[in-house]
C-alpha cells in the first residue's frame, strides 16, 4: 500500500494483488494439487480433504512469511512449511502429502496466473464500459466538426466523433489481443523440481491434467519454468493497451488546454483543485493515465530483459518478475479504470470547437483549396500558389478567402462561388462519418459475439 | 551500415532496411495509389501509368533526400517532390496526380509495412529452419541424461532432449503469435492529411480498398495515423521472440563453459578466436544473440512510450519509430538467423553430461531419495533427514549413497536395493520423454498445417 | 548511414562514429601502444615507427573487416590481423610487435573513448552556443509577462525570461555533470587478455602510463574490462541532458500551438512544410529533439542492464554497447545541435503572450486575490471565496474582477483600488526577475571560469 | 508492503519510504516553512509555533489522505487541508499561515528530498561496510591464483584478489559519483504556484534561504519545478551503482556454480534451501542483487523519459516519479545492503581455484607460451603454432606442455626449462598484485579523507 494506491489504481484491483490474496492464490494451488492427486489416486482422498481444509490465507502469519522469504529466497518455501505444520497439527498422515510432487515455482507461477485471471475479469468490465462510452461519444459527435491537429498545429477539419472512433478502433484491437493471449497466459505451471515431474514417477501428466481442470486453467504441452514468454506477453499486451490509454489521455489533455477548451474533465468536489490557485481545475484523470503510460514501458522492458533466464530455473530474472508484473497490471488496470470512470462525464463543447476552426481565418481550408485547384492546374503549382496566399493572409492578418479572391492565378480555375464553398467545413470532412459508421458497426458485431 | 552489420544482422535482412529499399517501398505505395485511383476512375489510367513508370528507387538521389528530410522533417516530402518533378519532365498532366489524396504519413507507414512484410518472410524461413533443427535435436537427445540446474546449481537429472524441447515449445508459441499479429500489422495506412481522406471527397474508402488490393495488405476499418499499436505490436512480438532466443543462448553459453563443456558452438576458420589467446574458442553466436536480448527490450520500451502521440499526427513519438522499429527487426531477425545457422552444427557431448551428473557423488539424487522416503515417513521429516545426509556427504567428501547406507533413520523405510536403485538416473527422469513426445507431435501438426 | 542521419544528427557528429573513424580510432590506439612500448624500451624504436606508419584507416578494407568481424566476434581481431600483415609486407621484424601485450578489448574500448572525446568537443561547442543563446533570450524577455501553465492549464503569470532562465539553469547543471565525468569517461583501457598485462611481464603499468600520455587520456588505477560504469555513465549523463533538451522542446511546441502562438520556430525554405497542407509550418526542430528524448531513455536502460557482465570479459553485455553508446551520442548530440541552431532565430511574440494572459478574463489573478485576502481572512476561507467567484465568472462569462466587485464577502477586507491593482500583471510576477538575474550571473561566472 | 519487502529491501530502508514517513517529510517542510517565515518576519512567530506543533504524522489519517489524493491528484493537497483544519481547531489565526506562499510541488519535492537524504545515510553505511569487506578480501587473496574467464571460457590465470579489487575499484567510483551529486540532489524546492514565489511578493528568495537553512538543504539558484534532472540524476547514479552490484553478483554466481565451486554464499538456517531438493544451497543474495539489476534499468528509463514535462508543472511525468524513484532506492539500497551483509561470510576455496586452473591441462598457459615465442618468431606465427598445439592437446586429451615438447617448430626458440617455467602460474600473473596494491592505497586514502 502506498499513498497513491487509489490515485494510480483502485481498491478492487489492489485487492487482487494484496499479500493476503497472493498467499490465498498459492494455497488455492496447493488445495487443487491435493484434490487432483486424490482424484488420480496418487494420495488418499482423506488426506487431500485435510490439506484443502487448511488452505485459507487467514490461517497464516504474513509477517512471518515475509521474514522467512528473505532467507529462503521466495515466499512459497515458508508458506509450504507452515501449511505442512498446520496440517500436521491435526493429521500427521495428511501432512506427508502437502505440496506432493510440486516445486516452489509451480506454486508461485500458478498462484500468479490465478491472480492475473481475476485481474483480467476486472479489466474486462472496464474495457466493456470504456468501449460502450466511446461508442456513444462517437455516435453523438459523429458530425461535429473540430480542428484536426498534426505536429501540434492546425491541419484540417475532422469530426470529434471520428477522433473518438479512432480511440475506439484501437480499443477493439486491444480486446482482440487480450482474447488471443488468454489461453497462453492462463496456463497451469506444474513441473516439479526441474519440469520432469520426476517425484510423481510416470503419473505427472495425468496429475497435471487434473490440476488444470481443478483450477480451470489451460494445460500446457509441458511445464514452462524457465520460459517466461507467457508472463512477458501479459506485460507486452498491457503495455500496448496502456500506450493507447495514454494516447487518449494526451488527446484529452491537449483539447482541454485553457486556450483550446474543447473538452473538459468533469468537475466534482475536490477534483483537480489546487492547493493555492482557486481557479484551477486540473485534468486529474489524464495525469493518472499519462503517468501509467510513462511508467509501464520501462516495466515491460524489465519483463522482456528478464526472459533470459538460466537453465531450469533462473537466478535474478524470475525474481525480477514478482513485483514487476503485478505493478504493470496495477497501473494499466488503474489507468483503464479511471479513464472508463471519467469519460462518461467528459464535457464536450462543440461551440468552442467551431470557434477554433474559425480562429485562423480560413487557413484550415488551405488544403481544400489547393486540392480543388490541383485538379485543374496540377498539385505542385496549386500547392505553391496557396502556400503563398497563406503567408500573405497570415502577415496581413486577413481571411484566406479574401486574399484568394484577389489572387490573379486563380482566375479561370475556380469560380467565386466554388471558391467560397471550399470554406464551408461541411464540404471538407471527407469520409469521417463513414469511418465512424464502420467502427461502430464492428463494435456492435463484437459485442454481439461475446 | 556499421562495422557490425554482419555480426548482429545479415545481408538479406540489412537489404530490407537499406535506404534504397526504404525509398523503393515508399515508391511502391505511390505506384499502387496511382493504379488504384485509375481503377476507381479518380485519375486517368494513362497518368497512373506514367507515374508508375517512374517509381523506381534508382531514379532518385538518396543524398539529396537525406538532406531535404532534415528540413522537411521526413523523407517522404522531398521524395514526393522529386517524383512529381520526374514525372513532370515527361508529362505535366500526369505529374498533377502524383500522391493524389495522400499524406506523408500514408507513404511512410505503408512503406514501412511493406518492409516489415519482406522481413517477416525472411524470419519465417529462419523460424522454420530453427524449429526443424530443435525438433531433430530434441528427438536425438530425448533420452540423454543431463544435469538440470536451478538457481545456477545442480538440481536433478533431466534429459537434454527435454531442455531442447522446452526451447522448441516456446518457439511454437512465438510462431502462433506472429501468425496472429499478421493482419493487424500488415495493414494499409491511407487517410490523407488527417485521416478523413477529404481530398478524395467521398471516394476515399473505395480508393483505400483498391490500394490495399494492389499491395495485398489488409484494409483497416479506418486510417490509424495517430494510433501506433499495430507498429508497437510488431516490436513487442519480436521482443518476446528475442527473449526466448536469448534464453536459449544463455543456456548454451552456460552448458559451454570450460568446466561444464556439455555443448560447444561449432569451430570454423576464425570463428570465436582471440587476438591473443591461442586456445580460445568463444561462443560467438551466443554473444550475438545475447547482445540482441540485451538491446531489444529498451527499444521495445521506446516503441511503447512513443505510442502516446498527439492528436492526428504526433510530434516526436512518430519520428522516434522510424529508426527504432527497423533496429528491432534487424537485431531480432539477426539473432534468429545466426542461431538458426549455428544450431545444426552444435556439438553435444553426452559423455560429459554423464560425468557432470556423477560429479557431486550422488547429491543430485537427493530428491529422489527424499521423495521415496517421504511417501513412508512424511515429506518434511524425509526432507530433513536427507538434507542432513547431504551436508555430511559434502563435508566428508563421500558418496551420498554411502552416507545414507549408514543412516539409522532409513532402516525400515527403504531396503538397500531400493535405495541403490534410486541412484540410477534412468529411474528419475519423470515424464521428460513424454513431454518431448508431446512437443514434437505438436510441431509436426503445426508444420503439416502450414 | 540512414535516410535520417541529417534529420536526427548532423554531419560532423556522424563522421565521428563512421566506420572509417571507428577503424582510425582503433589504429590510433595501436600506434600509441607501439610508440609507448618503444619509449619504455619494450620494443625497438624502429619497429614502433614502422607500425605507426601503417596506422591509417585508408589502408584497410572496411568490407572485409565487417565480414571477418561476424566470424571473430569483434572488429578488432580482423583489423589487427590486417595491420600485422600490412606491416609485415614491409618489415617482418616490426610485424612481430603489432598489438604487443594488448587484447581486443583494449583496442575497442580505447578506440571508443577516443571517439567519445571528439564527440564531447563537438557537443561542448553546441553547449556553449546554446547557453549563450538562452542567456540572451532570458535577458531580453526578463520582464515579458506570459502565462505560466501547470497541469497544462493556465496558472499564474510569469515572465518568458524566467522560463528561459530555468532552461538555462538546467543546462548549467548538465555542463557541470559533463565536466565531472570527463576524467572517468576519457580513461585508457589497457589490461591485456584478462587485465593483468601478463604478456608485458612486470612492465605493464609503466607501458600503460606511457600509452595514456600518448593519447592524453586519464590513467586508471587498474584496467576496467568487465566494469562498464565509465561507459554507462556517459550514457546516463547524456540521457539526463537529452531529458532537459526534450523538456525545452516540449515547452516550445506547446507555446507554438496554433491557439497559443506565443513562439514559433523560424521559417525557411522547405522548413516544416507539409506534403499536402499549404498553410503548415511544422516545428521540425521540436520533433527532432522530442524524438531523441523518446529514444534515449530506452538506450540508456540497455547500457545499464548491460553492465552485468560476466567475469573478465562479458558475453553479450559488452557487445550490446558497441552500437548503443554511439547511438545515444548521435541522438543527444544531434538534438543539442539542432536546438542550438534553431533557438537564435526563435520567433517570440510578447503581444500574443499578453493576449493569452487576458484571455481568461482575470482568472489568472485568482491566486493574487486569494493571497491578498488570505492575509486578512485566512488562507482556506479566502481560497473558497475566490474559488466560488471563479466558477461564477466562468459560468457567466464575466471578468473575475467584476464578479469580485459584487462579492459581499470581500467588503472590509479589500478596498476597490487594492482589488483592481491585484489584476495588474506587473504586481504578481514575484521574484521572476531576481531568479533570472541569479541564473545569468552564474552563467557569466561559469563562462569566465572556462 | 509486499511479501518481498525483506527479500528485495530491508526494514530500515522500507521505513524511510513508508507512507507515514512520506507524510512526516512533507510536514517537516511545512514546519520549516513556518519557522523560516517567522524568522524573516513574514508571519508571526507565535503562529509558526502553533503550526510546527501540529506537524507530526501521527495526527493524520493516512487512509483519508490516500482517498483524497485520488481526487485531488496528489497527496499534499489533502494533507495541507487537514493540517490547516488541525491548526484551526486550536488557533484560527495561525491556521491562516499554513503552507503560506508554497505550492503542492514544493511540499512533495522537498519531502522527497528529505527522504532521499535519509536513504543516502543508510546507503553510505553499507557502502563503507562493503568497501571495507572488499578491501579485506582483495588483500587476503591478492596472490591467490584463479582462472580468469572471458566470453565465459577459460582465458588466463589472474588472482582472486585482483577480481575483488576490480569490484572495489568500481565501488570507489560510485562513492565519488554519489558525493558529486549530493548538493545537486539534496536541494530545496520552493517556488510557489509557478516558481516565482509571487505570493511572497519580493520576500521569496529571503524566505527560501531560511527554509534551506532550516532543513539543511542546498539553496538552488531558482526553483526547479519543471526541471527534473536533479531527481533523474539520483536515479541514474543509483542505476550505475546497481549495475556494478549486479556485476559482482553475476561473478559470484558464476564462481559458485556446482562445477566451478570456487566461492559459496554462506550457509545458514533456511538460507537458500529448496522446497523439494534437500541438497540445495541456492545463492539467495546473488538472486536478490541480480533481480535489482534486472529491474532498476527500466525504472531509470522511466525517470529519464518522465523529464519531458510540460511547462511550469507537468501532466503525467511528475506523477510518474512518485513511486518510481522510491522503488529505485528501495531496490538499489536493498541490493547493496544484502550484498554488504553477505560478503564478509563469503566462503572462498583457493584449493578448488587451483584445481580449475589445472583442469584444462595447460591450455590456460597458451598465451604465455605464444607471448614468449612471439618475442622470437613474431606474434602471428607464434599464435598459429600454439593454436594448432592447443587443438592437438584437446583432441588427444594430453597436456599442452607435452604436446609442445614434441613440436619441432619450437626448437631453437625456447629451451625445455624455459618452456616448462611458462606453465608455472606464478610466472603469468602480470601486474595483478600491483593493481590490487593501487586500488587498496586509493581506498585507504579515500577513507582517511572522509
Amino acid at each position: 500500500m502506498t499513498l497513491f494506491d487509489e490515485l494510480f489504481s483502485y481498491e478492487a484491483l489492489q485487492r487482487v494483488f494484496s499479500d493476503e490474496s497472493g498467499v490465498q492464490s498459492m494455497l488455492n494451488f496447493e488445495a487443487a494439487l491435493a484434490r487432483a492427486e486424490a482424484r488420480t489416486g496418487v494420495i488418499p482422498e482423506i488426506d487431500a480433504r485435510k490439506i484443502t481444509e487448511k488452505c485459507g490465507a487467514q490461517h497464516f502469519d504474513l509477517t512471518a512469511i515475509r521474514k522467512e522469504a528473505a532467507r529462503a529466497g521466495n515466499a512459497a518455501i515458508p508458506l509450504i512449511k507452515m501449511l505442512t505444520d498446520l496440517v500436521a497439527t491435526e493429521d500427521k498422515n495428511a501432512a506427508r502429502f502437502v505440496h506432493w510432487g510440486a516445486t516452489s515455482q509451480d506454486v508461485i507461477d500458478t498462484g500468479c496466473v490465478l491472480q492475473l485471471r481475476r485481474a483480467f475479469e476486472l479489466m474486462d468490465q472496464d474495457l466493456s464500459r470504456l468501449s460502450a462510452t466511446l461508442a456513444a461519444l462517437a455516435e453523438k459527435y459523429r458530425e461535429t466538426p473540430v480542428v484536426a491537429r498534426t505536429w501540434m498545429q492546425h491541419a484540417l477539419p475532422t469530426t470529434f466523433g471520428f477522433i473518438v472512433a479512432s480511440w475506439l478502433d484501437a480499443m477493439l484491437r486491444h480486446r482482440q489481443r487480450l482474447a488471443e493471449i488468454r489461453s497462453r497466459a492462463l496456463s497451469l505451471q506444474f513441473g516439479g523440481a526441474v519440469g520432469t515431474l520426476a517425484a510423481l514417477a510416470g503419473r505427472g501428466p495425468e496429475v497435471a491434467k487434473a490440476v488444470a481442470e481443478e483450477l480451470q486453467l489451460s494445460l500446457p504441452l509441458a511445464p514452462w519454468h524457465g520460459h517466461r514468454d507467457r508472463m512477458a506477453e501479459v506485460a507486452t499486451s498491457l503495455g500496448l493497451l496502456t500506450g493507447t490509454l495514454g494516447k487518449i489521455a494526451r488527446d484529452i489533455s491537449l483539447h482541454s488546454q485553457t486556450e483550446v477548451a474543447e473538452v473538459c474533465e468533469p468537475a466534482g468536489e475536490g477534483r483537480g483543485s489546487s492547493s493555492t490557485m482557486p481557479h484551477k481545475r486540473n485534468p486529474v484523470t489524464c495525469a493518472v493515465v499519462l503517468a501509467a503510460a510513462n511508467r509501464v514501458p520501462g516495466l515491460v522492458s524489465t519483463m522482456l530483459a528478464a526472459m533470459v533466464q538460466e537453465e531450469e530455473r533462473g537466478l535474478g530474472g524470475w525474481q525480477a518478475e514478482w513485483e514487476t508484473l503485478p505493478e504493470i497490471v496495477r497501473l494499466s488496470g488503474g489507468a483503464l479504470h479511471h479513464l472508463a470512470q471519467m469519460l462518461p462525464a467528459l464535457e464536450v463543447d462543440p461551440e468552442r470547437m467551431r470557434q477554433n476552426l474559425d480562429a485562423t481565418q480560413g487557413l484550415i481550408f488551405a488544403e481544400a483549396v489547393s486540392t480543388a485547384l490541383g485538379d485543374r492546374m496540377g498539385k505542385m503549382p496549386a500547392h505553391m500558389l496557396v502556400e503563398a496566399a497563406c503567408t500573405r493572409a497570415r502577415e496581413q492578418k486577413r481571411h484566406l478567402l479574401d486574399v484568394l479572391r484577389e489572387e490573379p492565378g486563380l482566375r479561370g480555375h475556380l469560380a467565386p462561388a466554388d471558391l467560397a464553398s471550399l470554406f464551408d467545413v461541411r464540404n471538407y470532412l471527407g469520409s469521417a462519418s463513414e469511418f465512424v459508421r464502420r467502427v461502430l458497426a464492428e463494435t456492435r458485431e463484437l459485442s454481439a459475439a461475446r
